[in-house]
């Protein structure tokens, strides 16, 4: 079985975990504190991040992005309809775009600064980086991500799904960052109610359940986390 | 012909321009300030980030990662030897690994915030955050740069290129932000035989030359720049 080196609350590790509960494919996960800098796992990706998916032949692969491509590469001819990445040209450059701007851009002006602020620096040391949060950037993240909402609407008033008119890594990469904000209660759903409507779609896939289930002791999840009509 | 939005001295313009240099695709280069927020330039690319290649077709590529899977898709299949990217999942998934760590680890940990202080605030008003370069963020920068070209030095003490024994995407991510990053005089190349040897070997390939007869006004490049035996 392959394995996923994560943590519960990475948008990127759930952006994997995500595409492969959509594609069938069972996973081992393991939790990797990336700021340990074990050795074994700096081995495994030298730039030391994660996610890394460690496929049944051994093969380290880095990144959430490689991930998408690698899966796609490996067993996208296999899968038709349920392919998360389309075969023709131009939708693949907009699915690529769209993943690069949630991986690149929401990761860091939100789900990136919110999460090392309200939960990774709790499992951190000082000498790590921990300590309390820091209120100037969870304010900055909390702005940001008004325009992150209103452009997801925006694209939802010409498209079925972010990326046209089907499922792609688009929604996926996005609802995977969404998520993790989601469970820190900081998404303003109220903002813009397409991109509301398209995350409850999204937060009702069977690839959610494992998702919605994660809990972090001594932070629970906002009131609405897991409810599918939220 | 085919239009690139870019900076000369932006390192993951200069991917681009290398790797069409090496494909021998003749560009036509438009001088883009991101900062500016052009409208026409945020319709091409709605994250109003360099590059954007615009392809015979009026499709608009934007990112140094999305145009080398473009690319490949586009014409991988004709090139034979000269395609950068290999066909061969390992090999793709090494490439790939190397390309991030340079547009993304590089990028922010050392060309891009030498660039932005060095070059990129000279052209922006105090509005768009134009002034005098930051010292603390250069001498960060400069800090950087030595485990970065130990790690090159570490990767071709077992290789003959960064990926492996051919010519690929990686070597000319790392070039390409070398290259700015020597512009500017800050690459000590004293720190690793190894890693300037190659840089040698890379900076003589013909798609070098048009990046090595970049200049800018009021800022002359380093003596050994252009140098091939610097």
């Amino acid at each position: 079985m392959p394995e996923l080196f994560h943590l519960p609350f990475c948008p990127l590790s759930r952006f994997v975990r995500l595409a492969l509960g959509e594609y069938g494919v069972d996973v081992r996960l393991i939790e990797e504190r990336p700021w340990d800098r074990r050795e074994a796992f700096l081995i495994l990706n030298p730039a030391g991040t994660l996610p890394v998916l460690r496929d049944d032949d051994g093969r380290a692969v880095p990144g959430a992005s490689l991930v998408a491509e690698y899966l796609d590469e490996a067993i996208g001819e296999t899968l038709g309809d349920r392919r998360l990445l389309p075969v023709e040209i131009d939708e693949r450059i907009e699915v690529r775009r769209l993943m690069a701007w949630f991986f690149d851009k929401f990761y860091d002006e939100v789900a990136g600064p919110l999460v090392v602020e309200r939960i990774d620096k709790r499992m951190m040391t000082l000498a790590q980086g921990g300590g309390p949060p820091d209120m100037t950037t969870i304010r900055a993240a909390k702005a940001n991500i008004k325009y992150h909402l209103q452009y997801i609407g925006w694209l939802l008033r010409g498209r079925n799904w972010l990326a046209g008119e089907r499922l792609t890594y688009a929604d996926i990469a996005a609802a995977a960052q969404l998520s993790s904000v989601d469970y820190l209660g900081d998404v303003p759903w109220h903002e813009d109610e397409a991109a509301k409507q398209w995350y409850a779609k999204m937060k009702s896939r069977p690839s959610f359940r494992p998702i919605l289930a994660d809990a972090m002791a001594g932070m629970p999840a906002s009131p609405t986390y897991a409810d599918l009509d939220f």
